[in-house]
């Protein structure tokens, strides 16, 4: 199999208030949804299949997001194996809802997706191409992340 | 503060068109709000506080849910620290879509909460009561959910 | 046709922002919507069988149900004749919004859901099991809204 | 106060594929939602104040409604008391999903509303003008339905 | 072919907390949304076939709309050609939220749909009677946004 | 007023079943608000003020769009006077839903936006650099966009 760049797909989402709790804040849920989505895009972009949730993991909300806050979700592809891919998603809000303010972390985390044919058969992928040290050592996490997974499944 | 036995927040949903996609499988990212959801609702029930999601852990998806399928999302707190809880939150489907046929687990993994007021600052909340054998095993799952996650906040 | 004790199914809701209007209570459709739901679910729990809705009866809403509201749908099937079952509907809600107060009683009513197959046609279920004081009192409640139902078919 | 001649909504609805089933029929809650608001905007409509839903009541569904069905919502105004109002509703679909075919009944049934102030108190109305036979028929409807909520409010 | 009669589609809505950003004024893409949907059905209400969005033009937001705020959507068919119709499609709010008071133009333009069969091909549709000074006028209006449409797609 | 150059905003899109009508083809009204929100994202990242649609014109639809479809969004600000803004607002999609076929066009237009504060008043913005022979002509579109806008507010 062919190795490929790395692929990293942005979304910018403006939080609406069907969005939000009655406390303003954003539900863990629609977070959750968003960093799906955007992975999800970006192994599909990568690998040129469908692809499905396998797992999610050490998802850490760091700050509150809320009604009315610009939210870039940058997803990027950081480990391959035969048929999985694990995405780094993190999301990032403009401070004071203000495009030209910093952007600030506020939640991160991993998710594995797997690529799928139409009857839902595991398919191969195309292989990442790991050459800086940046990318070395992304790899090195994506590795752990589907290490974890592997032996929770065995237990 | 006083000790509490758990509580266990069980939801029972009907997936539909407008949560799959084009395939007739369920969105990753739908399966993730219900268990926040529940898993919120659970650690609201025993907390008797506001709680926002703190983080997600070892979710693993292990069946696909599809259009029609009848699910109950099974939430449990296993253990709490002194403003946050522990949730285990389990996703289980009706084989064949029918009711009376056999459960079968397709995902399920941990959430943490913590307990907020108004003003968003932690707040204590009452301890998990732990007796039975079962209940400390729990426990044990759960503090190492929370341990992670500290040493992920750590780095 | 074998009998079999009643089903109940419980659904625990928090009230989003967009279930409600700008007064910031809750749609009366909304809540006829997971009335609705819940009841469906208890039909096809009981019959498992696919079941639609045929009528509505005697809903009454009570106390306001409003954003933040934690509330529990409870459906329990009453009464049923060849292919449909009658689904007595109550909607509680917790008082100041915290789960450890009393609940109260914020909306009930009965629903009538008739078994089908895949073409649409009418599908005998099961019968219910009435033994108690108790279920006796709601099979003639149940009983009523069917015979109800049957003289508004003829006129 | 004055009386005033009834007012009388039509709305105007495709069914989409997020109205419905994996059968592809409509959800009940969705049509009593679509009831329940073209009913509020009758009521709103005649008494120029704002509405909550009351109760609904002999809500029968006689047709299943499809994907792709456009249907017609017709709120009338049939019956007035102090503050509250009574809204018969009926729901049309064109045969065949084609505009110029003939509209067939599938769904009927009648809402009371209560017009409500800022603080959710009751506020009088304006009385209904009955003048035609017609009128004269459905102001009877309307006060049974208000009759019966008030005997079941007693018990 | 056949000529006929315009149609006009009314719609009134009630503009929901879900339709409206952090300021509480609606979003651009909710008003579209509606003039799309209404000025459809008018088309296919005219023609008795099913149609597509072929363009939008001319569409001025003269006043804001809010949470709240009751607001009428009418479109009416302008214009024919051999498979396309240009409808004419306004939106109206009642002032101070109440249906008593004078309503308002909040914004207007015009979407042309085109008639299609099942395979998306493009279906030959009855032609517009225009005989009064304003008929006359509306299809000047109606050509000229035609028109530009055809210049457009020749560039 | 400082100069500054143009942005763009790209949103990548899946395009869901609760997204399309029952031939399985997008909704005119989804992809106005796509446009719309992706559109208001680059005006307010050029501005970096709040801002309101103000108008929008020639919009064509191409080519159909479908369910699972894998669309982009494309938000460019081409011209901007004292508080409004002209962005030229495309909309792509990866032919048979694979993110390494080609990108074709399917609809595209001009929005246009005015900067607000918070009681909805007029906000003066940064202008927009123009200096490439690319950025002239699509100025040239803008001001003729801003221009109609100006004359049909005249009439």
């Amino acid at each position: 199999m062919e190795k490929r760049e790395t692929v990293e797909v942005v979304r910018t989402e403006l939080i609406l208030r069907s969005d939000t709790n009655h406390y303003g804040t954003i539900f863990g849920g629609k977070t959750l949804a968003m960093m799906d989505m955007t992975g999800a895009l970006a192994a599909m972009r990568f690998s040129n299949e469908n692809v499905v949730t396998a797992s999610f993991e050490s998802i850490d909300f760091k700050k509150p997001i809320r009604e009315g806050d610009i939210v870039e979700v940058v997803a990027r592809v950081i480990y391959t194996s035969k048929s999985s891919l694990v995405v780094k998603t993190d999301v990032y809000k403009y401070q004071n809802q203000q495009f030209h303010s910093e952007k600030e972390f506020t939640c991160g985390g991993f998710a594995t997706f797997v690529a799928v044919d139409m009857d839902g058969k595991t398919h191969p992928i195309p292989q990442l191409k790991v050459e800086t040290d940046d990318e070395k050592k992304l790899w090195k996490v994506g590795e752990k992340i589907k290490n974890n997974a592997m032996e929770r499944a065995k237990s």
